[in-house]
């Protein structure tokens, strides 16, 4: 654990003022490293929100916007090495579009909550412009920083469990087995709003992590894939339960489950991976081990911080084995992986691959279509 | 644990000889309790090996043939008061049929291996043939003999969790995870042979046993599904590893896997069934708790024998809670059911349902069904 | 799994009739492999009982003795080849050494459940006798008849874990959480009655299976103890709460546990040995499973009739790995290792260590002897 | 998740400087909330890294100081509106005492790391201090920050158990499971270093930790205890193995277990508490689930966050169930609870005690008498 630091960066965040759950929690996986700090922001859609949210955070006045385009407007007034060194978006899904594509167009670094957009064509464009403007572009697939996700994918990739076989994962909630967004609850009203959340409920909002994770993990792509989408909750509008069968480049098999109503599940991603040797499986919810089934030889429980855990892993711990690490650091290192790109391409070096280890726009755009494709092969009824 | 028995049954096994591992598991499951006796046999389809196989288990030499159809011969020429109990069929699956098909037309009792044929129309033959003659009929789908599966099937059917909107089974193995048929061992030889094992690998030997676990626990029956068959492991006629999506009756969404090439794994069925209030969670590896998931309260963790639990689970169960139960005693419970069965219409008595508790013909036919349909699926690539 | 087996043994159970919980367990062991059939008894200390349970349980009438003397005067008047190859004795406690003392002493081969006996000076008379008659003597410390237990033993004593340096078990129940015994339960009754159990309660019925777990593992002589025996139920005669510090010859530590007042739990024995180089775990509620932790590696999963066990875990198993086994099995095969030492005698050789596989009549008397030293220890509360 | 917050207090640090573990744990506990900065330092006994350590953490050349007797020094000289709000004492045990006494004895408010300090003398010394002065002291007992080990706090203190028969905690860990202090290994240096230590060695490190675990949850008085400690390791100087049984005031009795050589064990500290109606179960490496044993019902695991839950245990989480929590915001706990006091104070009201919810000097202070009686214990091998 070190905590001696360069001077900090300095980020503005455009959504999550008051009562908004997802802004705190980037607010707080951000001060865990304290490699940045709260510089500017516009918290909310509706401007006295944002202003409100923004003086109970220390903002000043200037720094303290009504409106994400007050807040682009005020920066790029700013001779470019004043301006902040990156824009966290941390909206409802429906704004993430306009805003990254203004930012990003604008040569800001730009972090964005997943999903990253509503449709494919988006994507492209975002994609596009960033790599014409060449910032650094972060997606906050946070489930990838876990220690154990990484240290799973380099063994995976490494080759020491032999090509991929067989692919199993699970996103279960619970939290929608009634119809919670009837009640009033903000999270869930969003979420089962397609004005909001376009075209896909679960599978946007846990299904697009769990396609990370695969992606992430196997760095296999899905070649085709057949969906079952439903509304399981009566009279909810947008898909509750998504599962479907994958298949993969090169052979591998595939099965996909993201479902918000299996009630009494809290937030419950597993992942199982098998390969000709052997079979990773990791869950969220006990994040500190990676269970290893061998071919040759007996189970192991590969645990965090853990002498013989790879580099990636390594790198990603804070605390000694059995103190146990969360959600939280997972989702710092997200961040640790954006703010070091961010600082080597300062100093105009390229990072060490390891230490800009996070989700890129094109991992985001790469979900946007995954999401296309299932909830067409759905309403098809087909395998596309 | 009572040992206090009637006059035990006489039973005769088909199949089951030397070296058979699946023979021998049926006359263990039938010894723990001690309600039958091993009185007849053919135990091998090579002459000289079902009686060789039968001197060392005992048989007396009127009793010990050389063939099946010696001894339906043999039993056909006792007077019906001297005739076996019940015969059981423990053969590789291609000759359920013939085997079973003689001796329920000729009224005996059959207990037959699962899957219980190779084709529908064999199956449907099977079913019509035992309705007409009257005779009892088990398919030994053992695993729903666990006391916490039935207790499962108890708290889903009876509404404790309100409608069931998904079902979500498992079963991996991984000892087909290399090209074990091609080293000699008889069990991979004849399970990956499609002239013994019919249309399907995984699916007909462990696919069949996670769609009577659904059927059994849930009720449900399948209306739609899609499928996909893979032989993962190079050079493989039969599937090793299968996948599918499911839509029952009323609306419920499933998701089915049954893979045999997991490298590490050994024998992991698991079940998760998700009801309006609550969803319930199994594992065979860990049969003697049954996980509750609820909406209005803590996970429950209910145990084997605990007196929490309800009448199927509570008849069930041997020995006291703490005190594990596993594979055979689960197994000895289907033969226990069969058992009162055969005893009570031999006392001209209906059983109580709860008694005789086991999975019979019309549940085999099912699966014989089901696997005809995801082949096609799969053959087809479309829902069906 | 074979049952192709030799001509049954025959026993006679002494104790064991209507409503006796552990004769049925211990008849249903034996049954489980067939290799010995029930011959003659004395089923209760109370006549007409013992009639009635004999011919429950199909004794002939010159089998079925009203009193264990007259079991013992049936069997003498036999030529020495016509009476039973073993006595089985399912009492409770108080009439073990009587009973045990007379069959030894006639050279019968004896089975006698734990604790042995009330006394060490009992005990060691009963190990005096066996020595002289040279008859087989088996103690049902049934734990130990775990595959898994077999395994630690194997690993610990091979070395391979280094030095022993600490021990801890504990053996937690719930059963006697209230005041059972007030309530006209049987085995409560006389679990805690002096007269029937003698100066131990907890440490007596389940703190001996503790100690000989331990003895049984690490094969360490208990140099020093300190204990502390609380009846913490008021109102109860004996202790249902024990806990001891021990030293170990050679200076390994250790802590033994045995209380039957957690309530809530059921059957919880676990096991932990620390050695130099490795730790192993191990619960008797999870029992297909040893946890390896280990210094230069990660934690290790060994699980029942994998390919990596040695060979007395191997010889313990009846079903594959992922089939679970539970107390029965293990029950069954403490017997199996008494009967294979039987049959090893009577044909004039010596038993294969790991087939004649049990705990003796040595095993028991050091059992009493340990408790005799908890209970003055923690009467004098000091180390003794 | 909440981080609007009131304006930081500033604090500063003795000890934890370059490649000090625990003094970077603290600082980022106390970052995670923001509640506070680091604004002064002396940051080592060694002048010259004192300087640099503070330097790489940002402190201002007049905040830094080479020693503790400077910092103390510059603060009173200024006036007290301008000091820091607390003194954080994060050095080895040795200089706890004096470190501590200067700054409370000057009114400071003071968080010392535990074990207190290394005599009972010092210890009441301290209390007397700190009670004449009145300033707030918290000593860092984290593992009782985790919200599960407060709401088995408030279970148990409820009554909801029933009275507390039975207490078993043990504490185990494998890094001193080789003689690591001969490597140069700083951590194990001190730590087995009866200079710097005091009197014990796992006891006082771990040890601590599991008394303070013990009172916390259940709030009874150790009346006599019975230890056995032990230098298992060879040549090591203090006791790496620790076990004692437990009478409590009231009549409960309990176990504890503290050993830093339990080979391949990482920091496995558990808890298990034994009411007359039910029993609790708690491990530190799954630190957001409970397990409740109950009399009444099945078991049921309560997890971190979830609605069930009583107040303590609400007020101590960040993030929703199902998102991991782990060891730093345990930590961040205990400081919240500080900080909220010396907030109070500073505003004259008196804390709702479950905001102001952690360890105090009193707390400390018991730990110390209870490692002295515990070597005395061992020393004298008698109950005291």
């Amino acid at each position: 654990m070190n905590d001696e630091i360069p001077p900090r960066l300095r980020y503005a965040m455009v959504g999550g003022g008051h009562g908004a759950f997802i802004g705190a929690v980037h607010r707080h996986a951000i001060a865990l490293d304290g490699l940045a700090e709260l510089a500017a922001g516009a918290l909310s859609a509706t401007p006295e929100k944002a202003l409100a949210s923004g003086r109970a955070l220390g903002l000043t006045e200037d720094n303290n916007h009504p409106s994400w385009q007050a807040l682009l407007d005020a920066e790029l007034k700013r001779p470019p090495a004043e301006r902040v060194d990156a824009v966290v978006i941390v909206t409802p899904t429906d704004s993430h579009f306009p805003i990254a594509q203004a930012f990003a167009a604008a040569s800001f670094n730009v972090v964005c909550d997943k999903p990253l957009v509503h449709t494919s064509v988006q994507a492209d464009t975002l994609v596009a412009t960033v790599a014409e403007q060449g910032g650094v572009f972060g997606v906050t697939y946070n489930y990838t920083g876990y220690p154990m996700v990484r240290q799973a994918r380099e063994m995976v990739r490494s080759g020491s469990l032999g090509a991929t076989r067989k692919v199993v994962v699970e996103y279960n909630q619970g939290w929608l087995a009634t119809a919670l967004e009837s009640t009033g609850n903000k999270q869930a009203g969003w979420r089962t709003d397609p004005a909001r959340s376009g075209i896909a409920g679960a599978l946007g909002d846990i299904g697009s992590h769990a396609e990370n994770l695969i992606s992430t993990v196997t760095g296999l792509a899905i070649e085709e894939l057949v969906a079952d989408l439903g509304a399981l909750v009566p009279g909810r509008a947008l898909d509750d339960d998504a599962s479907m069968l994958l298949r993969f480049e090169g052979g591998a098999r595939g099965v996909l489950v993201a479902s918000q109503i299996n009630a009494g599940l809290e937030n419950d991603l597993r992942l199982r991976v098998t390969g000709e040797r052997g079979t990773l499986e990791w869950r969220q919810e006990e994040p500190n081990r990676l269970v290893h089934y061998r071919l040759d030889g007996p189970t192991e429980i590969l645990t965090r911080a853990s002498p013989w855990l790879g580099d990636a892993a390594r790198r990603a711990v804070r605390l000694p084995s059995g103190h146990p690490e969360g959600f939280i650091e997972a989702f710092a290192n997200v961040y640790r992986g954006i703010f070091a790109d961010i600082r080597a391409r300062r100093a105009g070096v390229t990072a060490d691959p390891l230490d800009a280890d996070y989700p890129t726009v094109a991992d985001g755009a790469r979900g946007v279509h995954f999401i296309e494709r299932a909830v067409a092969s759905s309403a098809e009824r087909r395998w596309l």
